[in-house]
């Protein structure tokens, strides 16, 4: 289906607000969703709705809980997020990073006991609007295998850059497993094969293959090692700053898709001289479109352009979701 | 060969002071570069001295000069490294991290005009010794293609981040290709196969021939299009941030091995309270080493503890150099 950014945005908003949500947190829940929506992340946008729904109803998500200041010195803060909901203590914590950056140059909060913020770039796209460097991650529940194992004892960690450019920003938004769980199953299910190798299936042999990769979960972290040690460092620092709990302590929570929770995050804010910003990204993105395709005519694009693209088209044409997901949401009661 | 620590430290120091360096400047290079030979990590020691040499008698690096500060606000901090020698002004500058994060609690400073830091992990491992979170990168001169281009228009811009833990630490260090360029060297003149696809071949088709990729040049990004996304924001901060060169930029300083200079880089560190961060650390490794490992009785590493073996048996044992690279440096005058 077809649908006007405004009016999902209304739509989500009366939802969250029947299940109990406040007036601003149902606002700012809904905005974030939309505008995920809008710039084409569904699967981190509406596809996730109706699992948030379940969450609040479950008392897992304490939807007008936010989050609150622990403790912190300067430009260091930690904060706790009562298990609010996951996009508005996102936002607050990056809002109060960029606040600390703007007195003291370079600002960090360090956030426990919080939720899924649906899509990091939001929360990069925050701090570049506002013209600071954006750097932000969060801990997930045990589902990818460290390098050298077959369990899924590490989390894909979930990392974002952003900077502002000119009168709008680039970002790069990214698990550290190639491949989400979501992207497999919607391959698995389209009977297609994924477009690099994704995961090993049951014989421990690297394929392209979702539903082997499924059975398996044994998901690739990108880079192999490297993805694998990022992600290993990532939860150590999130988990140590934030005293929040780490990947393993996430697990034992539960497995069921609402058991992901109580998750730590990180929030960054550097504020960029806007004019050295610029021109060094302008040289950067002019020396990459000018450089050779590897496929002919096949355009070159800089991180987050296609979600830029995508935001202009349905800005104007409404937003296409999947009817799948839409049904979901319109049965959820 | 084997050497013993000290004696290789004395004849690099000596070397180097025979090259014009002050005494200071002599006992910290060679000091960082038998570090990472007594981890190991020739390719980022001993293996780079011939080079340094060149770059020295050639005035690329200016060997006695060192970072000043050229402005900073707080906790974050520009600096300019006088395009003197890279590891010596990596390790001036994450100190000051450093003690910018003791007044504020994060730190940051942003440094341009410097050379090769060798190896990232060891300012990672600087910060982590004193108690600190690590974060810092490098820019690099262009050699990785961008994810949808044939030609290297973008950096392997190597990351590293890094705990405290316990009485030692924990350091994830990597460049955001698959291999470098000396790895895939060093297996081609072996004959070997890279473990992992390393690159593409003339057909633009993945391979893990280390010959064909060096042909090329096509070498692969981590993840993909994940790893490109990362190195060219990566770039787009460091150079926005310090006001250096980015990497269309270093590139154009030419493109023989001791053109590499004028880098930039970032570094960052955060006070950690050891007690929170020692905890969660544990965790995360007891979670991951009673995992079930991918190849039966194949031990599971945490990042770096390779490295850590390696350094407490060459420290007993003497470190285990490369002919070819020892001889190279015998005979450099």
């Amino acid at each position: 289906m077809i649908i006007k950014y405004e009016e999902l945005k209304a739509i989500l908003r009366e939802k969250l607000i029947k299940l109990g949500a406040d007036e601003n947190t149902a606002e700012i829940t809904a905005t974030i969703i939309s505008e995920n929506d809008l710039d084409g992340i569904t699967s981190h946008g509406t596809g996730r709705f109706v699992r948030i729904c379940e969450m609040i109803k479950l008392g897992k998500i304490k939807i007008n809980n936010t989050a609150v200041k622990v403790s912190g010195k300067g430009s260091l803060e930690i904060w706790d997020g009562q298990t609010g909901p996951g996009p508005v203590n996102a936002q607050i914590c990056m809002n109060r990073a960029m606040e600390l950056s703007e007195s003291y140059g370079i600002g960090c909060v360090a956030l426990r006991n919080t939720n899924h913020w649906l899509r990091g770039a939001t929360y990069g796209i925050q701090a570049a609007k506002k013209g600071f460097v954006g750097i932000c991650w969060t801990n997930t529940t045990p589902n990818m295998p460290a390098w050298g194992t077959k369990e899924a004892c590490t989390g894909n960690n979930p990392i974002v850059f952003s900077v502002p450019y000119k009168d709008s920003y680039i970002v790069m938004d990214g698990a550290l497993a190639q491949f989400s769980y979501g992207a497999l199953g919607k391959a698995a299910s389209n009977g297609k094969q994924m477009p690099v190798d994704g995961g090993y299936d049951s014989e421990g042999k690297l394929t392209t293959e979702p539903s082997e990769i499924l059975k398996t979960r044994r998901v690739l972290p990108i880079g192999f090692w490297k993805g694998s040690g990022i992600s290993i460092l990532l939860d150590m620092i999130v988990s140590g700053l934030s005293g929040g709990l780490c990947v393993p302590e996430i697990g034992e929570l539960g497995s069921s898709t609402t058991d992901e929770r109580n998750l730590s995050q990180i929030f960054i804010a550097i504020k960029a001289d806007r004019k050295t910003m610029d021109s060094k990204a302008e040289s950067i993105i002019s020396f990459i479109k000018n450089s050779e395709p590897a496929e002919e005519n096949s355009p070159v694009y800089i991180p987050g352009e296609q979600s830029l693209k995508r935001q202009k088209i349905q800005s104007v044409e409404g937003i296409i979701i999947d009817d799948s997901i839409w049904n979901g949401i319109e049965n959820r009661k």
